[in-house]
């Protein structure tokens, strides 16, 4: 890994894939595609893309059932132990409806609502991640949605595989469709005879799916683009190089684009985690993706002193982010942008992708500045309510009016007055 | 007005504006200009387009007191009447961080931190309304945001509106600049010598602004892009058709896209209502935007009953809908989809555009099935917080390796390992 003093003019930052003009239009066409043929336009998509030829795209009970043969039971424990954890944070993170009343018989609130239609994407093949469904899905269960629909490109013999299933089962999804793609993007954006429409799309993709969300954002809600994955370590002396080079591998592992990135006030720390992230790569059987991550996005920076080591941190607003220093939840408070914090020397990044209880659907690339991790709020939207009584508009109604006409806005002023002249 | 029973096939959706191409082309050209040459792009162009030759950007402290003696000291009382109210429901919005925390010795937690900086636009001229400014900048500052700036174009004389500088004052607004447009959007997202870049942009335009909103999304965040207004009244027989004519002209003056709509269970009120529209109409100084909405996109639905009624607005999802029945506060909780909820017949619309608390800032065109009143959260963002102690690892670490596996990502699994070696 390259070792620079915080400042050196090197650029770990990753261009947001926005696909070329060909996979734009390819996109745009499957979309419309769906649009004018619904279901048998998913079936021929479904045939030339996925090489599978399906009689029906939903999959049974039996299919949901059958699946659990295919899977070690003890597996079965971790996911179970998994979903209790994550159903219990997200718990915590539900919002109650709120009114507030005045004397004068005002009544003023909000209401919070869960969303009517949600649609998760769950990449094919070995892209498919029993976890991303379990982060998907769980906070939009535990804000009430009433219909979660699940999408996933079966492969050649027409099957799902099976960890997709039994998590599916495991969560409680029944809606489950074979279908992949723009062209699932589209039919829950729009509806197909076999899949009604959504009101959300959310679940991460190949650059297809990615564009095909891009495209119909505002006819439906989405969620996040995922940019490539990015890890950053703060340190000092007393951590431990193994765990922080471990830890920097493992965000490698996913992408030859993937960032991992430490920052230290050890100059001897630095030495030692460059020299151990050698060495466990050796052994690792992505070595070549991880590899080609630490050697294009991987950076180790010296900094004086803690204070300025926070202040890279808050440039670099990560992904993840571990502090692996002496009185690590003292400087949580330091940290201004970051999708997950992991604090101390335990919480290795795998603890959060998977079991503790938080979403690992992190903002990516710097979007922690203004993006936050994948939560129950997504999944709702609020209403206000103003109930004015006839005595606040009578004391309040003048100061109305006036602000309208201030904005030219004399029907509006009207709208008040002639409610003013009934005494 | 048209007055049809529900199910008639009428539509009354308006299509999103997204520009020619020849105005995308525009934007692109603007936003390279000022990214390759800043401040001096935005004197050009600021020159170029609202013809004001400035010497510097920013608003002086002079300036900002200059204007009060433009306003009138009533209408000064009642912008901080206004103030006083919105940052009362706002303030009521704020969300706490948590932690919870395990015997094991795990927190777990979800801290919420405000952005660092955002930009308010207020379009130019006629269109620049002071309850808009309130609107966007209020809920930022009660997030805590550390920075709020405003853009604005000045006029020909160089100057802004004396509204505009006498709310911002009354708001504690320091950070204005002169510059509107799409260089104004970008300047904020960019930066520029002058102006520092920010995280996020909000705030109404023109086809320009919300063109270069789009652009800039993804480098900063911006609120949504709003589509033309509506509004929705459901009422019965016991409503007051000259009020109901009243509200709907109010939202019809704003554009000649905007929407009206009644949705009753009463005949006989749904001819009155169209009678007093027509009458209403005669004299109101907008009348010609006023008239255009109203026979475009403007309709009376008869229902058979409350329910058939609710269906529809569910169905709608408006942006304000108005409840004008004998027991409206009833209704509220069958209303799933809607922005603004006034109920009963002294919640005129105008009560929340300026006054009560709310914000006026809310989802249009159908996108309240998934999209929330502007509002604190906004301002905000997530990060989690894990915790986990030696403990807690050494009880769980070999579930979180077995679902690392299970995903095929060994580097994961070994980060655990690693440490569950160490006893």
């Amino acid at each position: 890994m390259k070792i620079v003093n915080v400042g050196a003019n090197i650029s770990i930052k990753r261009d947001i894939d926005t696909g070329t003009e060909t996979q734009r239009a390819t996109v745009e066409a499957i979309i419309s595609q769906v649009k004018e043929q619904g279901d048998q336009a998913l079936f021929e998509l479904t045939k030339q893309f996925d090489g599978a030829d399906l009689k029906s795209l939903r999959v049974t009970e039996a299919e949901l059932e059958g699946a659990y043969a295919h899977i070690d039971d003890t597996l079965i424990e971790a996911l179970r132990e998994a979903i209790t954890n994550i159903r219990d944070f997200h718990e915590r993170q539900k919002r109650q409806s709120w009114l507030t009343t005045k004397e004068d018989g005002t009544i003023l609130g909000q209401k919070v609502t869960a969303l009517d239609a949600v649609g998760v994407y769950v990449p094919g093949g070995k892209a498919s991640y029993p976890s991303s469904i379990m982060m998907n899905v769980i906070p939009a269960q535990v804000a009430g949605v009433g219909r979660i629909v699940m999408v996933s490109p079966a492969g050649a013999d027409g099957n799902l595989p099976a960890s997709v299933l039994v998590t599916a089962k495991e969560l409680g999804v029944k809606e489950i469709y074979k279908v992949g793609g723009a062209q699932a993007v589209a039919a829950l954006a729009y509806g197909t005879e076999s899949i009604p429409a959504v009101d959300k799309i959310t679940g991460p993709g190949n650059i297809y799916v990615a564009l095909a969300k891009r495209a119909v954002f505002g006819k439906v809600d989405i969620d996040m683009i995922a940019g490539p994955s990015e890890i950053v370590v703060l340190a000092d002396k007393s951590a431990d190089p193994r765990y922080i080079a471990a830890d920097l591998l493992s965000q490698a592992e996913h992408d030859e684009q993937a960032s991992a990135v430490l920052v230290t006030t050890s100059k001897l720390l630095a030495e030692n985690v460059a020299k151990e992230v050698q060495e466990q790569l050796t052994t690792l059987p992505k070595r070549e993706i991880a590899g080609a991550s630490i050697r294009d996005y991987g950076v180790i920076y010296i900094a004086h002193d803690l204070v300025e080591a926070i202040d890279v941190i808050n440039e670099l607003a990560p992904e993840h982010l571990e502090l692996l220093t002496e009185e690590p939840m003292n400087l949580v408070g330091k940290i201004r942008h970051a999708g997950a914090i992991f604090v101390g020397p335990y919480s290795s990044e795998p603890v959060g992708d998977y079991f503790a209880g938080p979403n690992h659907v992190l903002p990516t690339n710097g979007t922690a500045r203004f993006s936050s991790p994948l939560n129950v709020d997504d999944f709702t939207k609020k209403s206000s309510i103003i109930a004015y009584s006839k005595q606040a508009l009578q004391e309040n109604g003048y100061i109305i009016s006036a602000l309208a006409r201030l904005e030219g806005l004399e029907a509006h002023a009207r709208a008040i007055d002639i409610r003013l002249e009934d005494k």
